[in-house]
């Protein structure tokens, strides 16, 4: 049977690599397996594996940042705690969002959500030495148990899937009653499935982290990016379901990578709770020399991580958010493309017999957006990813992502137009492979 | 006596931040504390306290940066080796100053030589469970050793002043011997002291690092602004000493914010030995999944910690640097404005009895540059620095910086032309203070 990429070829570039199976690949590694079979092939793979803004950079925030660079920004150290455009735009946009009992003071700039999540981990990891576990609701983005595991964190995760809405208390119970839990960690929408929390589900995960008292850090890297809801800042009303009213700890953390197609710049705004930010411990106070969590959070781990984030994508995201809660800069249409993509590679999945892996919000169908996930019949997913490389087709098997189901996922971020009948061709291929084996 | 700033006033304000000694202070708070006394009594400090750029950013990186922005770098992650320009840049900048055998795979950005220095602790305290602890050679940058305590690896240090030339192997011995130095970090030329490590002496280091396995970070934060040195980066010959010739396993922090005023933006490179980026551990293996140290730095550190370095600010840096090597930017002309000033600020403090703690480089006279330490007579460091307060001078008390000597550090940086008349006025001031005690 012909097939655009040869096994062969495969399996020499996984030797070079030293691993076994794709499912121990991480996504960058992926990425560069699959740029070399491109080189070696001639042929242009459609790239499901690449998780980045496949849109322009806003323009509000491009000319933002060169306006600040000509006021003089790039010679002045940002401080600590942020700048204060950006402190008061992220704690106007997030209490518009999610309504949120955020003030200036509680937003700290961070050199992109993976300086927030690693300051949050060190921190709250630090609070009682009895707390020493994050608690991961999967599937997730890798990266984050890669920072627990860098360091020396200990770590515990479990999928979702199958605890959602009156399934999730008890099932949170189980790990929060050890009294090792000083976090519980998870996105929304989720990376990679695309689920999306409901309103009930969230203040389960927030009272249960009060009467435990552990933090919760939501990860909103695609805040607003649910495409089946209304979404205007300027109404007084919040528009994304959050933890914030219901937990007393807890950390937002807001990037402008994927809302306003910023990854380059490396910007995000950290919102700690109030309660949590005046937090006070003996064991922070002995592990870093000052007892309460924001002065621990800002000045020791901001300042020895980086001494602050890059004054001039400061300025960028401050206005980016304060235009966008003013009503005047609509960041959502832009993004909403990444959902038109996604609608349309469904159709052409669904149209050769894949599924998607995760496919309801409780009883809701799920939305489209910026990540899905593919199942093919009871195939496993490394044989899935497999044979869908061998088609020219690239994604991430979900086991990686601490998924308990077997697929792939796959984004639509790097979607083109001439891309659409490939992909038709191409699960065509796929097919036939599959029949020959059978 | 009547002076500037009211005792009670300093006294009050000591015990708002919970500080009994003007030792205890950090530099941020001490920045804060003296903002505040310019507010109380409406009198303008003369600024020695603060180390940052106080010249406008290079106007070639700013329009580097612009011009990256323009082309679309905003919404393109950039990769975590680095960008390909920056890297060739730093390589060929880094071979023309200092002679390092390095290549452009060799050379990572960072945020700031902060995130630099954070991820080399990291990394160089878990190539050995055995070598726990990291040689400051003092004084020193306090935030460095912040980050070992943060990061809660063993420290040790020693004022080197007394060590200098042939004193110095012996009592690197002392520590080297013991077996635990993962590594010796300074800053050359040296803050706070302006100190300039010689040839003989880093050949010293170097050696000794060899023979025990350490490694050592060169912070070069002040790169060639030894302005009694010629520097010429297009005559092929090197033109800053440096530990590269002698150390097999060295790390060499280069930041943008001093020699570029690029203080802003966060950027810097770290350049990694080309013995060390292959060196190999079981315990890097053990504590990252990755046996070889630069892949650990790139693929755990640099990932993890911040996922790459501002895209748009590694364009400037690269062009910066480009442009200086070529020989058509000369930024040394733009720096060498500090060591006018130190120059003038010497004249007016040895005019009033002052004198420089650290005054020579084993035998030759210290230069004039951004940092410089000043001593009164035999008055302890609080003690001088609190009545320099009272006059409405500002600086950082050295036993902070781990000096073995009393006095404080001060900075040019911060000084305007009207600032002269206004410093001798008060150092008049400082005399009475004095002589009315007695």
């Amino acid at each position: 049977m012909k097939t655009l990429i040869d096994n062969a070829l495969i399996e020499r570039e996984m030797q070079n690599l030293e691993v076994t199976t794709l499912e121990d690949l991480s996504i960058r590694q992926l990425v560069s397996l699959v740029k070399t079979f491109e080189k070696e092939s001639g042929e242009e793979f459609i790239h499901f594996e690449i998780g980045v803004p496949g849109l322009p950079a806003s323009s509000v925030g491009v000319a933002a940042q060169k306006r600040a660079l000509d006021e003089g920004v790039a010679s002045v150290y940002p401080s600590l705690e942020g700048e204060k455009a950006l402190k008061e735009a992220a704690a106007k946009f997030i209490r518009a969002i999610v309504g949120a009992d955020i003030t200036p003071a509680h937003c700290i700039p961070t050199v992109g959500s993976m300086q927030g999540t690693f300051a949050s981990l060190m921190a709250v990891a630090a609070i009682d030495p009895k707390k020493d576990t994050i608690l991961y609701l999967d599937p997730g983005f890798p990266v984050q148990k890669t920072q627990a595991d860098v360091l020396g964190i200990r770590r515990e995760a479990f999928d979702i899937y199958n605890f959602r809405a009156e399934r999730l208390a008890p099932k949170l119970e189980e790990y929060l009653s050890t009294g090792r839990i000083a976090a519980i960690l998870y996105s929304n929408p989720n990376n990679p499935s695309w689920m999306c929390l409901t309103e009930d589900e969230l203040r389960t995960i927030g009272e249960i982290a009060n009467k435990y008292e552990a933090v919760v850090i939501e990860d909103l890297a695609y805040l607003t990016m649910d495409f089946r809801k209304e979404v205007n800042p300027t109404t007084g009303l919040p528009s994304q379901v959050s933890v914030t009213p219901y937990a007393k700890d807890y950390i937002l953390l807001m990037s402008a990578s994927k809302i306003f197609s910023y990854a380059g710049e490396r910007i995000a705004v950290a919102c700690i709770s109030p309660h949590l930010f005046t937090r006070k411990s003996d064991n922070l106070k002995v592990r870093f020399g000052l007892p309460s969590f924001g002065n621990v959070f800002i000045h020791r781990l901001i300042y020895t991580l980086s001494s602050g984030v890059s004054h001039s994508a400061q300025m960028a995201m401050a206005d980016m958010l304060s235009e966008a809660v003013e009503g005047r800069y609509n960041y959502r249409e832009e993004v909403r493309e990444y959902a038109r993509r996604t609608d349309r590679i469904r159709e052409i999945l669904y149209r050769h017999g894949f599924h998607l892996v995760y496919d309801k919000d409780v009883d809701e169908k799920l939305g489209s957006g910026f990540f899905f996930t593919i199942g093919y019949k009871d195939m496993k997913g490394g044989e899935l990813l497999f044979n869908l490389l061998r088609c020219g087709i690239s994604g991430i098997v979900l086991s990686s992502t601490g998924s308990a189901y077997e697929g792939v996922r796959a984004c639509s971020s790097a979607i083109k137009p001439h891309h659409y009948d490939l992909l038709d061709e191409r699960l065509a291929m796929f097919e036939e492979i599959v029949k020959s084996k059978e």
